[in-house]
C-alpha cells in the first residue's frame, strides 16, 4: 500500500471531488421536496424520498469513483466500506441533514472528504438546491454560490460573548451533552439551531463562530474538518483531540474561542469572562 | 375613505407587490453576509449590516409605493405607519428573521402584505439570496425558485403524530409559552427550529404541517396568513381568533391538525391520540 497524495495529483483529486458532488446533485434534486407528493405512501410504509435520494446519490458517487479512482478506498454512509490500495479514502455522506431535507429546508448538504492515514486532507460541502459549494484543503479554501463566490476565511472572534453558535441541538445528544451545550449557549451572543452541515460552511465562510455537535459519524465531520481548517479554524472533539472519527465535535473560528468553549463544555461554574 | 380592492385592480396590485419585493432584494443583498467584513466595527458600536439592510429595503419599498400607490396606507417595521385614503394598507417587514440574516442562513425573508379593514388579502414571502418567492391571495397561490416553480398547496396531514412542526423557539416566547409549545412538540413526528418566515413558506408549499410562534408583530404575520390561507391552510392565534394583529400564532395544514395542536397548547394532559 502506498501512502497518501502524490505530488502533482492534487488538481485531479479536486476535479474528482467536484465530479462526485455534481453526480450527487443530479441524483438528489429530483427527490428534494418530493415528499409533499408521497406523504401518504410513506405513511403506509412505502416510498421514502430521503432514503431514495441518499442511496441514489451514493451509488452515483461510487460509480464516478469506480471510473476515476478505482484503487482508492470508500467509506459511505449508505453502503459502508470498500477497501483500496492507495492509502486514500473517499468519505461520503450523500445527504447530511436528513431532517432538514424532509422538511424542505435547504440547509442539508452533500459531504465529500478525501482522507489519508492521518485524517481528512480535503473536504467539500455542497448545497444542491441553493447551488452553493464550499471546499477546503489541498491548497484550496473557496466557495461558490448563486450570487458569486470567493475565498473562505474564519472570523477573528475570540470571546464567547461575541460569538454566534450553531448546532443541531436541542434535537441530538445525551442529557449530559445537552447540559454542557447549554453552558456554552448561555454565554454567547446568538444561538441558531437546526442547520445541519450548513453550519460548518457558514463557520468557514466567516458568518458564525462556533459549531458544537454530538453523536456524529466519521462521514458527518471529515469534510467539515478539512473545509474549516483550510479556512483557518479549529476542529477537535470536546476533549481537544482529533475529531475525524466523529462523536462530540467542537469547531471554532479561533484557538482562543475554541478554548473558551471547551472550558464551558467541560465544567459547570462561573461564566467565562467574555 | 373608499374600502378595499376594486374589481379589476388585482393584477396591478400584485405587480406592485412584486416591484416592492424586487426593490427590497436589490437593497438587501449587498448587505447579506457582509457582517464578516465589519464585525470589528460592529463590536466597537459602529456599523450594523442588518439595520442598514432593513432601513434601505423599507425605504426602497416606500419609494415604490410613493410612485405607484401614493394613496394607500403603509405599516412598516422600520418607519411605522403612514396614513392613506383607499382603505388598503401595505404591511412591510423588510427583513423577517434578523438573527438568521446575521448568521448567514438563507431562511430570513422579505414580507409584503396588502390588507384591508378585515385583514390581509394578499401576501408575498421572498428569500432574496436563494431567489425564491411565495405568494398567495387575490386569486394567486404560487411559488418560484432557482429550480422552477408551481402551485402552492398544503399537505393533508391531520394528526400530530404525522406532523412536522417548525418554529423559531426555543429562542422566543415566555416560559409558559415555551411549555405549551413543548406539549405540541412532544407529540409530533419531527420538530425543526430557527427557520423564521421561511417556515410559513414551507407550510404553504406542502413540506411541513405546523408552525407555532409567539411574540409576533402584525408585519411578521400578515403576509404568511395570506399565503397560507391561499394554499388551503389555517392560521389563527392560539385561541382560534384572527392572528393578523400578531402575538401568538398557530398555522396548520388542515383544520383537524389545527384543532389538535390548539388542544395540546391549551392544556397539560394526556397526549392527543394521533
Amino acid at each position: 500500500m502506498t501512502s497518501g497524495i502524490a505530488a502533482g495529483t492534487e488538481a485531479a483529486l479536486i476535479e474528482t471531488a467536484h465530479a462526485l458532488a455534481d453526480a450527487a446533485r443530479d441524483a438528489i434534486l429530483p427527490h428534494f421536496r418530493a415528499s409533499a407528493l408521497v406523504v401518504d405512501n410513506k405513511q403506509a410504509g412505502g416510498f421514502d424520498p430521503v432514503t431514495e435520494a441518499d442511496r441514489a446519490a451514493e451509488a452515483a458517487m461510487r460509480a464516478v469513483l469506480a471510473q476515476r479512482r478505482p484503487d482508492d478506498a470508500i467509506l459511505g454512509e449508505e453502503a459502508g466500506r470498500a477497501a483500496g490500495t492507495t492509502g486514500l479514502t473517499w468519505v461520503l455522506d450523500p445527504i447530511d441533514g436528513t431532517r432538514g431535507f424532509m422538511s424542505g429546508t435547504p440547509t442539508w448538504g452533500v459531504l465529500i472528504a478525501l482522507a489519508d492515514a492521518h485524517g481528512p486532507r480535503y473536504g467539500l460541502i455542497d448545497q444542491p438546491y441553493i447551488g452553493e459549494r464550499f471546499e477546503g484543503g489541498l491548497g484550496r479554501a473557496t466557495w461558490t454560490g448563486p450570487r458569486g463566490g470567493g475565498a473562505l476565511g474564519v472570523r477573528g472572534t475570540t470571546r464567547l460573548a461575541d460569538a454566534t453558535l450553531m448546532t443541531t441541538f436541542p434535537e441530538i445528544g445525551t442529557p449530559a451533552e445537552r447540559a454542557a451545550f447549554a453552558r456554552v449557549a448561555g454565554g454567547v451572543r446568538l444561538v441558531r439551531y437546526g442547520c445541519d452541515c450548513y453550519a460548518y460552511a457558514l463557520l468557514a465562510a466567516g458568518h458564525v463562530d462556533l459549531v458544537i455537535e454530538a453523536g456524529l459519524q466519521p462521514y458527518d465531520i471529515q469534510a467539515p474538518i478539512a473545509v474549516i481548517e483550510a479556512a483557518g479554524g479549529v476542529v477537535t472533539d470536546w476533549d481537544g483531540r482529533p475529531a475525524h472519527a466523529g462523536g462530540r465535535v467542537i469547531a471554532a473560528a479561533t484557538p482562543a474561542l475554541h478554548a473558551a468553549a471547551r472550558a464551558a463544555l467541560a465544567a459547570p461554574g462561573p461564566a467565562e469572562g467574555g
